[in-house]
């Protein structure tokens, strides 16, 4: 069905079913398998039913488009209530665990990110639209716990973060080659662990 | 220089060249973009300057010869001195930064782990000879600790590896993107946060 001209479409805007349609191309061929220096914009437009030039308008390159499908992948982290530091943070780390959970999305993020020297765009994109925002929120959500002070005052918000989102990493890396499910209460588990030393006494 | 039969040779034994070039060949060989599908044992052969039995009489099959490959790219384990729980740990948690120093040793890894779904007895095998022996030493402090009260009694000590490890993982992989040197104290601090969640009061 294609609505042009006077009345709006139903649905989504064409322009927006195109770019959705080009993400998963994207996401389609790198979990078929292909590498992102293998990846080419004219495989990208013959899967995704569009032309060169609908993705040169709206990505500039191949690693630009890479990075952006890769963000797809990421949920979008959850709105937090901000009643207590750990909640907040259980809420987050939470995210990362369910995010491990998608066979296909570790698959894809495994091959696209194989090559970071190669590609060092890819991983800058890639790093400002989807780890960036969770760093940003972590970092707010402690550094309100250390202003409340629920946290310690001389607390490092870099090294909690990196201690936070570490541990879950281990555990998600290690579930993904051990084929092992990862306990519900695993982000808790961590969080619970991490505060006994980042809380004020 | 080959020394047969009565007087053993200066150096390393002849077996233990071959298996030195058998393993050197397939790091060069990943290391230049070979992806484990793609490696064959005729290829590491060839490079090697061994024929293929020579190969088959150490290694069952490719996945193996990888494993143990890789496993040569992890420095070995410092022996501690067991004077505090705190020293034996940064000893541990720096051998994971010092390896991540190399370019081509985290080139290689990329590759090599791009692919965990289609190559399970590469992990397997990487595994058992690189990663299971790091916890293995990891947990012996842990639990010499709690044995002699430094370690509070109800620490979770595989959690309390993940979150050693996971940290200096977060910031080893963060480095690799970012080319970012780590600090030289980045182990002294990792574990003197986990200690003040960690340590008996």
């Amino acid at each position: 069905m294609t609505v042009m001209g006077t009345a709006r479409p139903a649905g989504r805007p064409r322009s927006e079913r195109a770019e959705k349609a080009i993400v998963d191309a994207t996401l389609d061929l790198i979990g078929e398998g292909t590498s992102v220096s293998e990846l080419s914009i004219e495989a990208v437009a013959a899967r995704a039913g569009v032309g060169k030039t609908t993705i040169y308008r709206r990505w500039a390159n191949k690693e630009e488009l890479v990075g952006d499908a890769l963000a797809t992948l990421k949920a979008p982290l959850p709105v937090v209530e901000g009643r207590t530091v750990r909640e907040d943070l259980v809420a987050y780390l939470d995210v990362m665990r369910q995010d491990s959970l998608t066979l296909r999305t570790r698959c894809i993020m495994n091959i696209a990110m194989s090559e970071p020297d190669r590609h060092p765009n890819l991983y800058e994109r890639f790093h400002k639209t989807a780890i960036e925002p969770r760093r940003v929120a972590m970092r707010a959500v402690l550094g309100r716990g250390v202003a409340s002070g629920e946290l310690r005052p001389d607390l490092d918000i870099e090294l909690a973060i990196g201690m936070l989102s570490g541990t879950m990493l281990w555990y998600t890396k290690g579930a993904a080659h051990n084929n092992t499910p990862l306990a519900d209460d695993l982000a808790a588990r961590i969080v619970d662990e991490a505060l006994r030393g980042f809380l004020s006494r």
